[in-house]
């Protein structure tokens, strides 16, 4: 089986070594817009060849999407024009937009949307490592819109990364990636710059950041070419989730501002119930 | 030499265990008002005896206090009412209202502020490990106010840490730990809050938690006995930076509100220089 990477960054990078590990590709092949991508990619052994997405879809069983949400949105649907009987996988970070845009397609059935909830704060070639996928959750979204044989061939794939399995419609997709992955990337954002800022002015306080703060921070390491198409397209919920933030912070302010301590003691202690889930 | 660890928690607790490791402490003498804390302190071996305050101000050449900063402030110039020759390393995590109480006290000399730039969202002796401390910065501060042989008694022991020095005044320190660990910590509680808020409406979005989530969250696991304090005595600076960071994530949410994602883009790009300072 032939298999296409559209986007040889971290995602697809990391999908490459894997598919080439565990043999389950005969050839693996790149497709990425950026010719030094494609060549980085290539001299790391993640990919046997590179191609345009054209020739690509002719040559390959498997098409994996793991470019940017605005350029999936863009090329998916020119993309199922040319798709016979291919599998193409969708991996991007937002799921409603993308669906609707080919919800009526003869060949939406070839699609499988699905977002493995991994990733570092690193993007490009140079960042794809080994394991980036083990023991984390693959999230399927509207699957019952898919074909049965599509579907498996990409459940085979998700196995063979050692992924946990979740499913749900591309609405609850939408909204809790906002809640759980959008809003930690934007108060990355803006702590690190409102570090900056008083850097600029004052200096020096670099030297006291600990560990504390590059756990909360080294979000903003992020890409903005990744980033932005994502908060474009999930644009209402991040506005909701990020209301209901601020609200939290400003109710925090108000209350150290009220030096009302025992409340402020209280919001804490709730705040820690979030150990149930992290362990 | 005795040395006295006040508080044996996290950072007690590891300090504790470097000091038998590497035999800088004859005995290593534990106080802390939790009965259960000095127990479980001697159970793990982290000391080899717990006392009273008092009892081990007589008994020790060194006393380490890593108590929170609310019981430091009570107890410190009672303690120093005690001390002859002693050296009172106070590890606190703010300096500026502690450092005042006892700027007019005939044994100032005897105190050497330090703050230990590390941590884990972990709290209590089962907490303790090896290395917390190795490679991290410790911020000692206003150490012209410290006499020369406590602070070369310091110094030998924070070597033993594997700790890099850097100097600074309270009012600095104050500042600056506001900015890079203070904020953090609350900017978490309130991630937390806003997530587990919208948990109870909906359910089911922590199946979704990555990395990414765990990495801006993990500190809202800290204690709360540990950071009401703290917030207490460094109200005006985190107010002041909890206030640009609402700023700064209010103008995201204006941007995103206008769809101006041109803005939204170079935010993000800007923020991206904090890869500057995190390795």
């Amino acid at each position: 089986m032939n298999i296409a990477i559209v986007g040889v960054g971290l995602i697809g990078g990391s999908i490459a070594i894997t598919l080439k590990e565990k043999k389950i590709a005969t050839r693996v092949i790149g497709v990425d817009k950026s010719e030094a991508n494609l060549k980085k990619a290539l001299q790391l052994g993640l990919i046997d060849e590179g191609m345009t997405l054209d020739d690509a879809v002719k040559a390959c069983e498997v098409i994996v999407l793991t470019v940017p949400v605005d350029a999936i949105l863009k090329l998916l649907p020119g993309l199922l024009d040319q798709v016979t009987n291919q599998v193409v996988i969708d991996m991007g970070s937002t799921k409603e937009r993308i669906l609707q845009a080919i919800a009526d397609h003869p060949k939406r059935g070839r699609v499988v949307a699905a977002h493995p909830m991994t990733g570092t704060e690193y993007s490009g070639p140079e960042a794809a490592i080994p394991n980036l996928f083990a023991g984390k959750v693959m999230a399927y979204v509207d699957v019952m819109n898919s074909d049965e044989d599509a579907f498996d061939t990409t459940e085979m794939i998700v196995d063979q990364l050692d992924m946990q399995a979740t499913f749900m419609n591309a609405h609850e997709h939408d909204v809790h990636t906002a809640y759980v992955s959008h809003i930690s990337h934007i108060t990355s954002f803006a702590l690190a710059l409102t570090v900056l800022e008083k850097e600029k002015a004052q200096g020096r306080i670099f030297e006291l950041a600990g560990s504390g703060f590059e756990s909360t921070v080294r979000l903003a390491k992020s890409s903005p070419d990744m980033w932005t198409p994502i908060v474009m397209q999930n644009r209402d919920n991040v506005l909701e989730v990020l209301q209901e933030h601020i609200k939290q912070l400003q109710h925090i302010y108000d209350v150290i501002r009220d030096e009302d301590y025992e409340a402020f003691h209280k919001l804490i202690k709730k705040s820690n119930k979030i150990r149930r889930i992290l362990k």
